[in-house]
């Protein structure tokens, strides 16, 4: 039997929450690569909150996944024919190929990196987008001094657990926020942060007690009550890393909703003179890769910075991963190995 | 009869909107400069939005004016006497004296600025705490650059006309937004501005009128529906530049009140990677102050800046004159002519 495709498309458009109908999974001939084109087989599938956006077709920073095509997404996988010099059969790359086994890629989206020492998966998280996200956004926006206080929302999640880690090496006290002991207990065990605090309950109190001193800067990934609960507890020159806000990923329709639930009133960032900043990493932390990898895999080596994946196996399961990733319910960076 | 001292203290903290029971009007013997210190007589007396913060005892970053104190604000004057060998009888002099006709002060709270050209008054405006105000977050937050749309609220304010004329200078296309159509007239037909708009109308069918490509940077000195409107049409990498919310002075009761009306839902701070920040002139602005007021009187020289003031005539009128302010009954740079 001669080798099929696998590809999961976009259906339907979601309203609320995605639903495994919303995908379709196929079936199609693997493609060939034309003149300067390698044929990629992917081995691992990134599952991210961001490809909730593409699922709309609100206004937003990049283009929706048009109906019928390819979700998108970032995999790693290994070149398996080539009709570009700068590549063989046997190279192991990275780039934006979608949610399916073959892709057909030309050499601007290909990114070579190492099989193994770490381990390929680490290619799509710690080392992938979610790291490198982490990595820039605490560089530009967080710039998290010595001696000061951190607070990481979806602090065991693909970004969350290396902004903490980071925050930690720069000599910051550092406190998560998680949904759940289990979550909670990794986030200080394993990854040495200073606190970490469970969403479910009292997260007012809870912050009250973990940083009476307040907070100087708050990575948000999550937005809603957590947010809420943080924001009147900046310090003076506090910096809010704005890097998502997944409990309304399901809600609010786009761009310039009307519909989008109330923000924080404005007032304490005069008196407090605070700095809230969005950023999206594929705005410029591509073009910053090796310098982060290098960086990176020093904290590796160095036993100082650990991760945690959650992976999925086979493709066919990445539309009901993907619906869970947007209720909390993987634990640590979301892959699916694809065969 | 001997000169006495004329003093407006704060009787009580108000709720709401300050009333003029809220003041009291003293005479006083006039004060005696101690070793090292001058003896002030002010001619003018700035009046702005941030008093009202000082009313209150709510948590702030500065303290609360104390009960039975006297109301603070910066004065223009004159010395009249001095302990002091760096200042004479004669020299005019700027600094935060207060609500009074006379006062005693340490070197380190005088400024040494020209009695004319420009005119005494324009040293609590246009070449004042205001003035810097705009020039200092323009300079670090906002960072206009030629072409870009910059939305200015309270245009004809004492921060807002210097903004605005600032941002056409650096080549923007700017527009005010003030209240009635007095105002907005003499923004676009004196200071330039491309346009005004009412906030009394449709703000939001008027953003979308004057500035159909989005807004690059937005100077916030009002919050309200001014903010609700501008919120939703930054373009991508918008800047906000938070230098206060006078709609809600008499609304919020402090830092961290819970009982504020809720703000933007920050989603767009994200996808768009905006900006928002807040700041005080006093952190840093005054060890600046040369360098603006170079800039400042070059661009007066030349006919590129011009300044509207509201002069009230008689201390004993300030309260009155304040709480106008509030409503924005001012037209230009509130200042209280002394004697």
């Amino acid at each position: 039997m001669a080798e099929t495709n696998l590809q999961i498309l976009l259906k339907r458009r979601p309203v609320g929450a995605p639903l495994e109908a919303d995908f379709d999974i196929v079936e199609t001939p693997v493609p060939e690569p034309g003149d300067g084109q390698v044929l990629v087989r992917a081995r691992y599938l990134s599952l991210d909150p961001y490809m909730r956006g593409r699922m709309a077709d609100a206004k937003s920073y990049a283009k929706p996944v048009a109906l019928g095509a390819v979700m998108e997404g970032q995999t790693a996988g290994e070149v398996v024919a080539s009709r570009h010099p700068g590549f063989k059969p046997g190279d192991i790359v990275l780039g934006g190929y979608g949610w399916q086994r073959f892709s057909v890629v030309g050499p601007e989206r290909l990114f070579k990196v190492p099989e193994a020492d770490p381990p390929l998966s680490s290619s799509l998280g710690v080392l992938g987008m979610p790291g490198l996200t982490a990595w820039t956004g605490l560089e530009d926006i967080g710039q998290p001094k010595a001696g000061e206080t951190v607070v990481v929302s979806a602090a065991s999640g693909a970004v969350g657990q290396v902004v903490g880690q980071i925050a930690k090496i720069r000599g910051c006290k550092v406190v998560g926020v998680a949904g759940g002991a289990k979550k909670c207990d990794f986030v200080v065990k394993e990854l040495g942060f200073d606190a970490c605090l469970d969403h479910h309950g009292d997260l007012e109190a809870q912050l009250d007690a973990a940083a009476p001193e307040g907070i100087d800067v708050y990575w948000e990934n999550v937005g809603g009550k957590t947010q809420a609960a943080v924001f009147p507890r900046f310090r003076d020159f506090g910096r809010m890393v704005m890097c998502g806000m997944i409990a309304q990923y399901n809600e609010a329709p786009g761009a310039d909703a009307s519909g989008a639930p109330p923000g924080p009133n404005l007032g304490p960032v005069v008196r407090k003179r605070l700095r809230i900043q969005g950023f999206i990493v594929s705005d410029s932390g591509w073009s910053r890769y090796a310098t982060f990898r290098s960086e990176m895999e020093g904290w590796i080596r160095a036993g100082r910075l650990r991760w945690r994946e959650d992976v999925v196996e086979d493709l066919r399961n990445a539309p009901r991963a993907f619906i869970g990733l947007l209720k909390g319910e993987n634990f640590g960076k979301l892959v699916v190995r694809i065969d």
